[in-house]
């Protein structure tokens, strides 16, 4: 069991106007990321499942071939091996949640 | 691949002060819950691990006989079979993940 506040956790910046936060649970990894304007996710896939959550802000996310406009209180289920991709229209903050626990954002 | 955005998901209602809505990927279970001041999640366990994070509100979280006051940016890493219980200080909107599937929130 575990306790944290996102003030307390050190800030990783992956991408350009990417400010990105981690906690793992055993079997999960939950991200937490600040996108500038602008910013852009590459193209890319993982065998991870990601459930993205918008919580501030406004995206443009495609995934497998698809895109949409995401808005706070919008919610992405992205399975296993499939490709997306992100840009930030607007200041946002999303929730992203793996299983199992992404090893590379250890 | 879906995409889902919480005013159309339909809410439940499974404790009173608490309203829930649920999305689910292939191994976890989202749930979405608007708590008014003062609700109660009474003590329980599941064998599920559960990361709870506070959006909005705040909230008096007890896992394994600690008790914390969250506020939003709070995280909370809930081990599998831990006893936990909370109650809204404030009225609250809480994102809590789950690893595997809750089927009895199906």
């Amino acid at each position: 069991m575990s306790f944290h506040h996102l003030q307390e956790i050190e800030p990783r910046n992956p991408l350009p106007g990417c400010t990105a936060r981690f906690v793992h649970s055993q079997s999960m990894t939950l991200s937490y990321w600040n996108l500038e304007k602008n910013a852009v996710i590459p193209h890319h896939s993982h065998p991870h499942e990601q459930v993205t959550n918008v919580i501030e802000g406004e995206l443009e996310l495609t995934v497998a071939g698809q895109t949409q406009r995401l808005t706070p209180g919008s919610i992405a289920v992205i399975p296993s091996h499939a490709f997306h991709s992100a840009n930030a229209l607007s200041p946002s903050f999303v929730i992203d949640v793996f299983y199992p626990v992404r090893e590379d954002y250890r």
